[in-house]
């Protein structure tokens, strides 16, 4: 049975989504189809709640544009998980976020793990997922690399290099068994820190597309019994409207 | 010292403006000027996670505005605060949402609150806060009418019925010394059933203007060291190039 | 790629052991064989803290005869996830339980959900593992049918007949978006119910399966950095000295 | 409107009465009258539990006396807030400690703040505090300057050089965004350090001036329904029967 | 080894103090006396935090003659443990509440208490206390008789009865294993009542008796390491000049 | 009245068998006499989840020979509380456990504790207890000394050495007011350990052993209403049989 993926990269960075659909598509299933995407305009980059609010809007288009598709599941590709929810209400299939497939999947592997990010002013956004999804007894640090996201489109950059540095003092330091990568751009660098580093170090964009396949394989969809059902039938306007 | 108060309605009713206006005015210190305004273009009335994304938009838009005219703090007037990280990023000024506004006072009368919304889908907006807040402890209950925000536009309709209704069963049942009331659009019900209830029945659009009026009147503002600083400067694309 | 999973009931009932065996090859992938095992002593069902523990030992004999076999991960198939901990120590490949399993999917398709089960002396089990887990903000109420394990043996008995009434219920009043079938006695039972309530009702036995092959296609195992090491080499005596 | 607010030292330090008096004046708006005052007998500073305990004698007693004069607000200038919740039995108008005020507007303007206090063993009463108000999440850090509360009354001594270290090292290290200094004897440092570390330094004499005239302005007063309600109606004795 | 217990009832009814000393002795090992106290001034009856603070004193002034008489151990036997901190300040010997001795001892026997106490303006102190002692998870219910303390005092009245009732029914509805009874008052009907619902049920006064006996024996007094050192010496002015 | 109290070294060790067993003596009251067992077969020393699982068999083996016996308590003498609530099911007498001794005798001398433990990979099991009985807000830090149980056997060794020294570097840093030792093997230390750093140095055995005579003098035993009755009947097999 042939399954397709949405994975929405939120940002417009067209390097990034390359970076987050080479993830997906190694970790897909043999029969699952990646259609990676982002939207036409918005942020080029996610570093913030105001970043977040704008990318929200294209992640929405994306999931309408998925959805009338037909895809069997959506990933939103960016470690805030922004407009989670919002897409949840507009999606059927399921909808996944690659901070909370991270999270889950780092549970299942080991006690406690280290969460790994870009700007400093991204880690409040960590927090606040580690509440909501209920994760904050599972995380035994988290770690800024003080660069920003942009600076992982460079493949042999300092970036890359401070984010194998931090894995490393984190595996020495933080009492941690596991290691999630906080960036949607370093989905490529999980597979070599994991052999490197002898620990699970998790990136959400492959985490997420096994998730959705798990989900999808058990014909499970979102539910649309109680707060998560369709939005209300109301008159968009403006720039909205084409999103209804 | 004259103060102004840009009081931004998250959605596109110009009904609800206006009973958000009135009670913003009440509420208002003389030397307070309120301006209140809502977007252009978005969702007439927010019942959900996805109305909300979309509102935040307008929010984010109209701190903008505020911003260049000067305003001396911003209060976003639908009870799940939409935006409000984001538009703390955006603003200098200090940023009030009504359900924090509400919330905040609830607590300093009261040991417990209970609280009062319209669609039962929105309760999960308001759980949501009352742990981003940590006011979990400090909420007795909460009901829904099971009426849309839009009942509520009929100023002598079923809607305010059911609030009263369910503010004097709480009142009896739940254990709690205040009501928090939980929509803009009940905002100019609070003096009423303060007065018949004999408890404190708090509406967040009051409450948050003498939030800022305080907040204001203390010389503070949100600040700029750490994750709540202006978002990093980057091209907007497309719909959201006004934004910066 | 085959992939090998252990699936493991906990308790000696072989007419469970074929249900839940029945479940995890529905769930499983095309390339996904599933070896469902039951220890040949312990406990027949499994209903408190001390049958958990007796039913423990089999669970880990149960793992140390897969790891040999070389499987790809092992399911701990009964809702208190007994011995858990334990056999992720002993074992590389990775190990998931079934109400972690469906709990953690739960959560990707409502924002809270309801869990039923059998004796009410069970529910402190399903109590302990939300707030281990962290989804106790995510557990709408929790129920108990108030018939023992083996009453659903009998595929078209009472039991059966009282976990969907308690379902219909659940969703009537709860306000919960997804049900939690809690016992692996329940496993046939999820899909049915999901059709007639049209909302997830979620067996953690199939959630499981889809769990580790998620983690097994993506090459995660077991950390054995930290607390999840192989348990240190000493001398086991007597009825243990066979599960070294 | 005039509006009187009864700002209560609950140790006997005059000069510490001034600096909180002067706070609170120039916090006051236009037609806020201020009536600082402290018990006449008591502990002179308050370092630990047991000072509490009598201080909030001298708090009740003050509270009562306030009422009689028919002010529009009390305020308890001590930041473990002796006495709050029996001065709000006490009193009709709105009672705000300074600890919890200069907490609620420290998370309006920041998402995490730092405390500085004075010796180590107060510590503890500001962690049962945050617990207590819900805002454990959001203290980003607790330090203290390790000198005696009194050490304040030398305007110009090492006590407020500490204060202003302790703040630039929190501003560095901690992540914070905001400080809440606590201790009333630290009102008068507020605005200064505010415009040298360039970030919210919150006074909580000032922001509880600020809240009572919020509460005030709404027409808020103590809710009388349920547990805050005035105490029962029964003889003291003792030294204790003027309270009555 | 002899072993001298202060018994404190920190109200001023000698009623309540012998009922409280009948049921520390019958609880008291051989070798121990109980030293049963109430204080000569305050008040009678204890339902509120204005009620605690007045109480706080003379539990303080009975504290610090018990220590002058070398007694080994105090007991503060009010539910609400008003002065506890206090009082560990201090004492050197080791002080405990009859609250947090009965909780304790519940969570030894069940996994799950429910708590009964008289009027429902109590209920807060209790949930506070469940919080600052970190047993929220314990606690299956609180429940209120809705009768004063003072109604304990007619040993055959309604109150018993009531309290009889209440017992019976969280034991059917609550899902707990044991009930603690949440007024000094209610003392010596713990034995009876466990003999006729067959269940725990907890009177805090017995519990702290032998709480303090065990401290005692272990040679474990009051830290006074950190917060809970004496009380820095200041002068104690008016009527508290005495309590230093 | 003579009190026997079973404490069950649930490793099979002599050396430490007779460590606990010296120290468990040291704290019984003149009329408690101690029956200091250990299983016949299981692991030499407990230092993860596998051992603890093993373990667990060879504690219920004891109950239930000692209930066989009619001891009117039984403790669990590793820090862990292997089998806690298995143990509480299959006795009628209370069962406690010595984390959990020393946890609860800690939060009544202390506002917070420091825990000191062997390896590292040990430190899981002490947060999950931790979390599970409530203490989290009371403990101020945990230490492994990362050697193992065994290294304690030696009286006058390293590990001795060690445990010193870590109590003195918490006493400094941590802003803990007592110590818990974690694990049974230090169970000789704590009394030099208090009077060495005069602060409270808690011994879990000792305290068990205090905590089981005062339940034991209430005439307290674990509810048999509710989740911890007897097990239920049913056949155990091959190794088990005699478990019942």
């Amino acid at each position: 049975m042939a399954c397709v993926i949405q994975v929405i990269n939120p940002n417009t960075s067209q390097a990034m989504t390359d970076t987050i659909a080479g993830a997906a598509r190694r970790a897909a299933a043999p029969g699952t189809e990646i259609a990676a995407v982002c939207p036409s305009q918005g942020v080029p980059s996610i570093e913030g709640h105001f970043d977040e609010a704008v990318a929200t809007l294209g992640v929405l288009e994306q999931v309408r544009l998925g959805k009338a598709q037909g895809v069997d599941g959506h990933i939103i590709a960016c470690f805030g998980d922004p407009g989670l929810l919002a897409a949840r209400e507009l999606a059927r299939a399921p909808v996944v976020g690659i901070a909370e497939a991270a999270m889950h999947m780092a549970t299942l592997v080991a006690t406690r793990f280290s969460i790994i990010t870009t700007l400093p002013r991204t880690l409040v956004i960590a927090r606040h997922l580690l509440q909501r999804y209920g994760f904050e007894h599972h995380c035994a640090a988290l770690h800024a690399i003080d660069l920003p996201v942009q600076a992982l489109e460079d493949p042999h950059g300092m970036a890359q290099h401070k984010v194998r540095e931090q894995c490393i003092q984190a595996r020495r330091q933080d009492g941690c068994g596991a290691i999630v990568l906080g960036c949607g751009g370093m989905a490529d660098l999980a597979q070599t820190l994991t052999r490197e580093l002898d620990m699970p170090v998790i990136d959400g964009v492959s985490a997420a597309v096994k998730m959705v396949e798990a989900l999808a394989g058990l014909g499970l969809s979102t539910s649309k019994h109680g707060d998560l059902d369709y939005p209300l039938d109301k008159p968009l306007t403006g720039a909205f409207s084409h999103l209804r």
